[in-house]
C-alpha cells in the first residue's frame, strides 16, 4: 500500500466506518457519515464532465436530447440504480435558424439569440424603425396599434440576486413581452437579455404566444448590444435589420428517465429527486441543468455506495423538455399523481453551494426538516425560514398533488451570468462548491429516506 | 450661479489658475496644473462613446475604417487641432465570411473566429481528423508530411501578465502556427485563442503566410471550446467539420490621419502621439484601439484648452490598418523619416491605468524623463526602469529613424480578456482608470513639448 498523507488516511477510516449497518449509529451520525463520504467521493464533476464531453447541448425534442436520455440511462445504471424507466411524451420542437441583426447606416452588428418558440422573419429579414421601451410597464402603456410596422425594444433591467428572485420579477419581459408587443402591432421584438453579465452573451429562453396566434420574431440582445442600441436610440431614430429563421414542428417526442434505490421497509413511500435533461442550444447545458442531474445522481450514488439501506425508495428522475414549458414535469406529475410520493426535490439552479434549506411538508414532517437543518449546518447551510417552499418547476406538479417539497436553495449569485447563454460551459463549475452541494443533497435525502414521519401535505 | 459643492469650486479655481501664461509657473507647477485639469475634464470617455456609437468596428481597408477616419478628422477639428492631414496608402483587404465548426458525431458546435489573413475552406466546409499539439514546440517537432489530410489543433496556453509580455511569448502560435502546420501538410488549423478569459469569445488576429503561398483556413477557438476539444481528443479520435469563407482583395486603401498643436518657438521639433484607427471586426474597437485615439486626443485637447503654449509641435497621429500588419505605422515611418520628430509615443494597450514610464531617449533627454517620472508619481505611476523602450508597433519605425521613444505603460491585466474579441465593447471601460491615463499622457506630453533638451537617439 502506498504511503498516504494522514488526512487521506482519516478519510479512508471514515469510509470504512460507513460500512457499519445503519442500526449501528444514530441518525445524526449516519447523516454525518453520508455527508463526509460525499465530500470525499467528489463524483459529480466526473458525471458533468462526461455529459458535456460526450453529449453537449440537449435542445428539447431533438436528437441531442435523445442522446442526453441515453446518457442518463447509462449513468443511472453505472450508479447502481434499478427499475430504470423511460416515459415518453409529446412535445413541439423549436429549432434556431440563421439569426443576425444590424443597425442600418453604420452596419453595426448586434449579437442576438432568438427566443425559444419565437417566430421567423422572411429569409431576407425585415428592416424597421425601433421603438424604445425602458421596461415592461412602458410597453404595457403603449397605445393599441402604435407599434404597427415597428420593432419594439424592451430594455428592462434585471439585477443580480442570490436567490434568483430577480428572474421571477423580470421573467414576464421575455415570456410575455413579445406577444404583448405583437398585440399592439409590432413586426418584431428585441429584448435586453434577462442576464447579469456584460459579455456578448445573449440569454435565450422561451417566450409564450397565445393559442391560435402565429408568433412574431423575437430575440434577446446581449447587455453590451442592448446598451449600444439604447445609446443610439437616445441620440435619434434607429432602424434595424433583423433576420431570424427558426423552424417549428408541432409533433415531436421527449421523455423522462428515472431509476431507483428501492426502499427496504417502506418501498412504496417514494422520494423523488432530480434535474432536467434538456438544455438550450447555444450553451453546453452544464450549469442548466447538467448540474442538477449530476448533483442528484451523485447524491444517490453516495447513499448507494455507503452500504446504508434507506427505508423509503429514492427515485432519481431526469425530466425532459423543461425549458420549452415544463413538459416533462407536467407529464410526470400527471402520470404519477396517484403514487405515494412523500417528498420531491429538484436541483435546477446551477452548481454553486447550497446556502439555505426550504420546505413545504406536513406538520408531522417538521422534526425531519429540523434534523436536515442540523445535519447541513456543518456545510454552512442556513436553516429553513418557513414551510412554504414552492419547489422548482418540474416538481411543482407533484407538490400540487400533495408531495412534500424539499428545496436545497443554491447560491445563484452568478447563475444569471451563464443561464441560457453560450457561456454555460464546464469551466464555469467550481468543484469545491459542487462537492458541498452534493454533500447537502446526499445528507438531506438520506435523512428523509431513512425516516418514517409523514411528509405529504394532502 | 448654482450652489456648487466645495470640491467642485476647488476644481474651478484650479482651472482658472491655468489661464496664467506658462511663464508664470515653474515647469513642475505647469505639469501639475495640466494633470489636475485632465482629471477634472474627463473628456476621453465622451470621445470613446461617440466613436463606438456612431462608427463601431473599423476593419482595416474597409468602408468602416473610412468612417473611422471621418470621425478622426471631426474629432481632431473639434479638439482645436490644425494642419489636419489624411495620408493614404495601399493595403490588402481581408474580410470574414461564414464560419462554423462542429465535432462530427455529437454535432457539438465549437465557437470560432477566423484569423485575419487566413484562407478559405470550400463553401461546404472540410471534414478531417484533428491532430493535437500541446504547444508550438510540439508542432515544430511534427514530421514533414505528417499532417497531410488533417486539421492541426495548437492548444498553446497564454497566461495573464500585467505588462502584456505573455502575448509576446505566445504570439507565434497565431502568427506563424498556421503556416508551419501548412508546411507539414495540414488541411486547416485551429488554435486555442491567445486570450485569458473563459467566455465563448474567440480571439482573432492576424496570421502570416509566406509570399507565394495560398493560406489555409485557420481559426481561433474560445478557451471553453479549446478545452472541450482537448478533453475529447484525450478520450479518443475526433473529426471536425470546419467552414470558413473569408474573402481577400489585394488592392485596397487605408490612411493615417494627423492634426497638430503647432509649437511656438520650435515648431519644427515634433512630438508624435496617437493610437490606431482600425480594429478587428468582431468587437466594437473600443479597448483596441479606440481608447488609444481617445486618450491621446483628450491629452492634446487638455493642453490646448489650458491656454499654455507648447514650444514644440504636438502632432496627434491616428494610424490606419495596424492590425493587419502595421501598414499605417510603416507608411508613416517611411514618409516622415526625414522630419525632426524628437519624441514618439503611442497608446495601444487598452483604457486602464498607466502604471510605469518607459523611455528611449538621448542622454541629454534623461533629465526630462526624470521630470516626467516626478510629475506622474502623484498618479501612482512608477518611474522609468531603464532607457531601452521599444515603443509600440506604430511608432517603432519612427524610433528606428532616431525619434526618442516615450512609453506610458498601461495595466494590461485584463486586456487579453477583451483584445480582438466580440467583448471589446464600451461597458468594459473603467472611467476612473481612463481619466488617470489621460492625465498621465497630458502631463508627460506637456513636459516634453515645453522642453528644449535633445531627445533623438540618432
Amino acid at each position: 500500500m502506498p504511503r498516504l498523507p494522514l488526512r487521506r488516511c482519516a478519510v479512508i477510516a471514515t469510509l470504512a466506518a460507513l460500512a457499519l449497518p445503519a442500526a449501528a449509529a444514530t441518525r445524526a451520525e449516519q447523516a454525518g457519515l453520508v455527508r463526509e463520504r460525499a465530500l470525499a467521493t467528489s463524483s459529480a464533476y466526473a458525471l458533468l464532465s462526461d455529459l458535456t464531453n460526450t453529449v453537449g447541448q440537449r435542445l428539447a425534442g431533438t436528437e441531442a436530447e435523445a442522446r442526453g436520455r441515453d446518457w442518463a440511462v447509462k449513468a443511472m445504471t453505472a450508479a447502481g440504480l434499478v427499475n430504470i424507466k423511460i416515459e415518453a411524451f409529446a412535445v413541439p420542437v423549436w429549432q434556431r435558424g440563421l439569426e443576425s441583426a444590424e443597425i442600418i447606416g453604420t452596419g453595426q452588428r448586434l449579437t442576438i439569440a432568438a427566443l425559444g418558440g419565437s417566430g421567423a422573419t422572411p429569409a431576407a429579414g425585415i428592416t424597421a424603425p425601433v421603438v424604445y421601451f425602458a421596461d415592461y410597464a412602458a410597453l404595457e402603456a403603449a397605445a393599441p396599434g402604435s407599434l404597427a410596422g415597428k420593432i419594439a425594444f424592451i430594455d428592462h433591467r434585471m439585477m443580480r440576486a442570490q436567490d434568483g428572485s430577480s428572474y421571477g420579477t423580470n421573467g414576464a419581459v421575455r415570456r410575455a413581452g413579445p406577444a404583448l408587443a405583437q398585440s399592439k402591432g409590432a413586426l418584431a421584438v428585441l429584448i435586453r437579455s434577462l442576464g447579469t453579465d456584460y459579455h456578448r452573451n445573449p440569454h435565450t429562453g422561451s417566450t409564450v404566444t397565445p393559442t391560435g396566434v402565429t408568433p412574431l420574431a423575437s430575440a434577446a440582445l446581449s447587455l453590451p448590444d442592448a446598451e449600444l442600441l439604447a445609446r443610439r436610440l437616445a441620440a435619434g431614430p434607429v432602424s434595424v435589420k433583423l433576420v431570424s429563421t427558426p423552424s417549428f414542428d408541432p409533433v415531436g417526442q421527449s421523455a423522462n428517465v428515472s431509476g431507483e434505490i428501492p426502499g427496504v421497509g417502506a418501498p412504496g413511500e417514494i422520494i423523488v429527486i432530480g434535474g432536467h435533461i434538456d438544455s438550450w442550444d447555444i450553451g453546453q447545458g452544464v450549469i442548466d441543468d447538467g448540474a442538477g442531474m449530476a448533483i442528484t445522481l451523485a447524491a444517490a450514488q453516495v447513499i448507494k455506495a455507503s452500504g446504508l439501506q434507506p427505508r423509503r425508495t429514492i427515485r432519481v428522475v431526469f425530466f425532459g423538455s423543461e425549458e420549452i414549458g415544463i413538459y416533462g414535469g407536467r407529464a410526470y406529475g400527471a402520470a404519477h399523481a396517484d403514487e405515494n410520493i412523500v417528498l420531491a426535490a429538484e436541483s435546477d439552479f446551477g452548481a454553486d453551494r447550497v446556502y439555505r434549506v426550504s420546505s413545504r411538508v406536513a406538520e408531522t414532517g417538521k422534526p425531519l426538516i429540523a434534523e436536515i437543518n442540523a445535519a447541513l449546518a456543518p456545510l454552512g447551510v442556513a436553516p429553513t425560514r418557513d414551510n412554504s417552499a414552492g419547489g422548482g418547476a418540474d416538481v411543482a406538479p407533484l407538490g400540487a398533488s400533495g408531495a412534500g417539497i424539499l428545496a436545497l436553495e443554491q447560491d445563484g449569485t452568478r447563475y444569471f451570468d451563464l443561464h441560457h447563454t453560450p457561456d454555460d460551459t464546464l469551466d464555469k463549475v467550481d468543484r469545491v462548491q459542487l462537492d458541498q452541494n452534493v454533500a447537502a443533497w446526499a445528507t438531506a435525502v438520506w435523512l428523509a429516506a431513512s425516516d418514517d414521519r409523514a411528509l405529504r401535505t394532502k
